[in-house]
């Protein structure tokens, strides 16, 4: 089995490692990571961009086997698109893993996240493809329980795979093993970041803005939502798919939008 | 009605132009645009980056009644969030409109769109929200069919809005208002691109990398597709919802995946 594996946070971030730890039991590696950190850049690609891609050492400085390691200068969906065209070319990883994401993806954060946007494209071309955040953003996060449950995670996603066109979203909330009340597959739960800009004023009297936000829980005490379950110390599973076509109001629109879609009259 | 009018291709492109006549006639107008071409940054928001927003006229020389215009230096979800906080605070635009679209924003592309990803960014804030994309990426394309059009379907999306979280993705083939066959409602059509990055040597003898590609359909002849629609010089309208959970998906693996989801024995 050959894994593929990226994240948002950069090469040398702890929860990359944490992941190579969660995953090198299941197959040889190959890491192509963002050379700086990529968060919220969503899918993202770098067009009209110059791109570089460079094979890296592990940082611990020892030699590893069954690991290949790169840093690209682009972003997370960059690095799968030059792992796919110049690393694998017609074969394919027969597992993508993304993360461990330092920091909450669920609810409304997937459509933001580095990390879910590298499981989208590696789904898009029918990989297998699983992402892990933990909700706690601080650059030396204790994964341990990330691996713990990840493992149990992952052997499972190899067994029995999604459906293809789906990749998975996996948020492990804060604390111990111990603290962790077991897994739950759920849905996505809505929600919306709000107060979002920062206004300051520059030593030459022009506004400058920074982005900041409070989350917004929009569907609080909902049981079935990944955002709920989190909080609640659950690590959530949601399978993502990657046509959002809303067809129940495709067929509705199709009846109240009738007159609009009369051929034309030649 | 107060319209918010935003793109992917910046401030000062036609296609911009051209969404603000089409849209003019239905209310007031405030435009928050990139300061430069933000094409594929899908959506992307710049945590950690310094922002700036600045009132700039008409391009050209005239005053203008009922439309006030904003560049802003980030992506174009930046752009939307940057207008709710800073313009529109606890009031809400009546529609958000993105584009025109410089290019064929159908099928896959409405990953990486930032056109279709900033009325995603409308669609989660609950606003009414329409993207427009001409399949011509020329800077100089001809956006008559597309005003022509656009106005019908402005009209009929104000008089009965679609359900909430969605948003409307509508993409315009290339050519004269008689070339176009009509309008039809459909879903979004499977399709990736290939072949994407090309190698070249720098004059230090290092790779360096562009990203380019041949796009796939891969749902060739299936008639309900929007891309096969528009190569069949159909106006095509989809609509899309921000929750892309996977139900039947989530059902069957909470079956498979039933002895993972046990809660831990304590």
């Amino acid at each position: 089995m050959h894994i593929l594996i990226t994240n948002d946070d950069g090469y040398t971030s702890k929860g990359l490692q944490a992941l190579i730890e969660m995953a090198r039991q299941f197959g040889d590696i190959t890491v192509v990571a963002p050379q700086y950190p990529q968060s919220a850049m969503s899918n993202a690609v770098s067009i009209g961009k110059l791109l570089r891609m460079v094979p890296v050492g592990n940082p611990d400085g020892f030699p590893e086997k069954g690991i290949e390691r790169y840093y690209c200068s682009g972003t997370p969906v960059d690095c799968v698109k030059m792992a796919l065209n110049l690393l694998f070319d017609t074969r394919r990883p027969d597992l993508l893993l993304s993360g461990v994401n330092h920091g909450f993806n669920g609810s409304s954060a997937v459509l933001y996240s580095g990390t879910l946007a590298a499981t989208r494209e590696g789904a898009l071309y029918k990989i297998p493809s699983l992402a892990f955040s933990l909700n706690d953003h601080h650059a030396n996060a204790d994964f341990s329980a990330s691996i713990y449950y990840g493992k149990q995670i992952i052997e499972k996603f190899i067994a029995s795979p999604p459906a293809p066109y789906t990749y998975v979203n996996v948020n492990i909330p804060q604390g111990s093993i111990d603290e962790i009340r077991g897994i739950r597959l759920c849905r996505f739960g809505m929600g919306a970041w709000i107060k979002e800009i920062e206004t300051r004023m520059d030593p030459y009297g022009h506004p400058y803005y920074w982005m900041v936000g409070e989350y917004e829980n929009l569907e609080p005490g909902e049981p079935e939502c990944d955002h709920n379950l989190l909080e609640q110390h659950y690590v959530t599973i949601v399978p993502h798919k990657i046509d959002n076509t809303n067809y129940p109001e495709l067929e509705r629109l199709k009846e109240v939008w009738k007159d609009l879609t009369r051929d034309r009259e030649t």
